[in-house]
């Protein structure tokens, strides 16, 4: 018979742990939901600094106004309301490659450049991140979390994380070599692109030691708020008919095409 | 033309802010996540004390082991290991009318029977409940939020929220009336049932003024947290191949029978 | 130790066998795919009427167009291009009580109003079809099926699917009884409205003896053809972005107001 | 204003066209359900034939048992029965990479590998097979569709879809190439792997001309119709709850452990 080993919630006919702590005595009352949340996907309890650090990300993450995951989440509302569980996950699937997923792309591309042994001072840091940058130009590989296709001048997130970071004594080497590329990549690039929030974000989960194959995870949960904020105005101030039948009546019927291979 | 008004995330060119706050300068840092959720579910933000309460919900239904949602959630990240947000999605889908709903049922169930006018002693309250208990019982429908299979004694989490949302004054009609339906159900029922966690957690955020439609996406907000703390095991510890076997290895093939109708 | 009886798949190391059939001889090459739908869903070989009159079915709900589900499949494609079983999975959670809901909610209430013994010519359909439309408008409920936002004068579904079920001789008590619908409610509801393609397939399904629990499955079946076709239209002449920007580019920010309870 | 083009389904007030036909007289009634899916991913009717290879595909994977996907739509049901959509979602989410990715794998992996220029006969296919299984050999990569956990002596869907394939003139490059790697990787490895069923379903889609970004799509929908075989079964005979309680009673609480990096 196999057994399943966990950490996480148990209960017995009087106790409810988690994390091996009791649940109604030591937690609730106590830990704070983001504070919680990284406890959970770490079984550390973060100190303070870290949980202000790692709120600051969800803060970041949470809502961006009408994208695809919110209009999808209403217009599955819209369709199914008697399912809000639906309706949230349709939203989340939406936090794939393209939309979400630049905060676990640049996480992992950082990590994955780092040497064994960190540079001790910008001059360091610049001469890794010029190897780098120049690297992926020649690969003619975009650097994840460089550019953004509305804050050309700069994304306003991305300082104000820096240095919170920097307050709380959390910026570290995935930090370091962000803000490195920042400075260099004009010298290989020709031009100047900022570093974008969710890259920044991803920099900062990593530098919190989060582990890597979820960093798209928190985006998630901070996107979990923001999609419940979405429901909440659209159940006060419903939009979601008005985005189906902007499509639907302006739809026009063309003749079928064979699928012309790929 | 159609126009979307939303008073959640909006960009610029130099700007971004989230429910009419810049969100680099006003939010990041300063607002915590549990907060941050209320303030987006409601376009207000919450007082200190509604925060503790809303946390001390999240925190009471974010993971209890091995539920289905959990055994989901890893089951597929086991077989499509490169979408961490299908994943986490199948698992919120679970959240439905049995195992996640009995929140929002309670919630719901509730603010249906509060009078216009609120008793205003326990006396009042208890007479309520009274006459709803018996009205339930005659119409052979339970009470939500009454029961619990394994904390048959009672369930640690219920006097522990009662506690908090009094310390923070927040012990409003709907938690005042489930705290009745605790004293009077016996003698109606012939037994003692606890008042379960899960209904004690719909009281509370109804008495937060939360929106009713909703209270099963705060439920589903904390199982996003806890699905992550699943996800975060299974990665170090994993045991989704273990369980996918143990059934598969034990299944048994039978004849196909016809359907017989339903 | 449990045991997991299952007469649907099995393998061993030189067989596979399906509903108790050698999968790779009995089923592959002979056995269409809406006839293997029928038989998973009942243990049952369909006859090719019964075939015949579910594929119609099928036929029927495939696609609607730019419903919320392809507008949903098609933006979380736009969103997370790196899983198609993500955008499939958003948009088959739109197949809730509204959009697809419908063929379901007619094949049980016909189902749940059918007595014992029943009627043995139109007469006697028409006189238990009446007492049913006034029951409905007595309690100011609508007659699932009934009515059609676009096909005011006639669904061109409902007729063709009758005489398909006519011909093949599956014209049964569900049919009769929507069929009755049809005739009597003028006289109750002093109007006349069409029968909606998406009940008339209900009352289908549910005279082929499908389980009355999954009606909404197969239509959800249907739509997963009508999807994949989405995808790949969408793959070859985008328009996704196009609905993000159309929505996106026209919100206006609001002030957050407070909810106002519910 | 934009506007939507689409050759799908459409509709007016008397008259509904999918395809650009008119849906109630030339398509229900006489088009398979098989056949239409396939019409919608290409726009173009296939021909009996391909129709038949086509069947052949989704029959093989329409249902295996046990899987993960299999346990998460029963789980997904237990725990919320008011959403089959959220079952069936849940279940197609496990469509990743893993399970069911090997049908895309291969096919893209085929046809990436073929020549401009075919060669005519098995010594040209041959030595065309030779030189990739080397290579992937020598970068250390599996080849997509080569090998089986269970089917160790061959799978017995791999023989019987090259036949099927060939007796309707549909044995293309892709599944050439497939049987060539099937006759010569046993002189490159030192053994001999059998060709997988999923492998050779890629590969028959792939010479039915369907779009290589879509072939998961192709094994998502018949696996929707294995889903509600499962759900019926589900529904006849439950096991969902007997695997939770396997799952949940052999749990063991272990002491929380900090993440230790990746």
């Amino acid at each position: 018979m196999p057994e399943y080993p966990t950490a996480l919630g148990a209960s017995s006919l009087n106790t409810i742990t988690l994390l091996g702590h009791d649940l109604a005595e030591d937690v609730m009352g106590t830990v704070g939901f983001g504070e919680l949340a990284f406890w959970l996907a770490t079984q550390r309890r973060p100190t303070p600094g870290e949980t202000r650090v790692f709120e600051a990300v969800l803060a970041a993450l949470a809502d961006h106004g009408f994208t695809p995951t919110a209009i999808v989440t209403r217009l599955t509302y819209l369709s199914a309301p008697d399912s809000v569980q639906g309706a949230l996950a349709a939203g989340l699937l939406g936090g794939g490659s393209r939309f979400l997923g630049v905060t676990e792309d640049c996480g992992r591309f950082l990590h994955s450049h780092l040497p064994a042994e960190h540079p001790v001072d910008d001059a360091g840091w610049d001469a890794l991140a010029l190897e780098i940058v120049r690297a992926q130009r020649a690969a003619k590989r975009f650097v994840p979390g460089l550019g953004h296709h509305v804050h050309k001048q700069g994304d306003p997130r991305t300082p104000r994380l820096f240095a919170i970071a920097a307050e709380e004594g959390l910026y570290g080497p995935h930090l370091s070599l962000f803000a490195a590329i920042g400075r260099v990549h004009p010298e290989v690039l020709g031009k100047t692109l900022p570093l974008n929030g969710a890259g920044v974000c991803g920099a900062a989960l990593a530098d919190l030691g989060l582990p890597l194959e979820l960093l798209r995870g928190f985006a998630l949960l901070a996107r979990t708020a923001g999609l419940i904020g979405q429901l909440a105005e659209e159940l006060r101030h419903p939009v979601g008919n008005d985005i189906f039948l902007s499509v639907d009546l302006n739809n026009t019927s063309v003749d079928p095409d064979p699928y012309r291979g790929s």
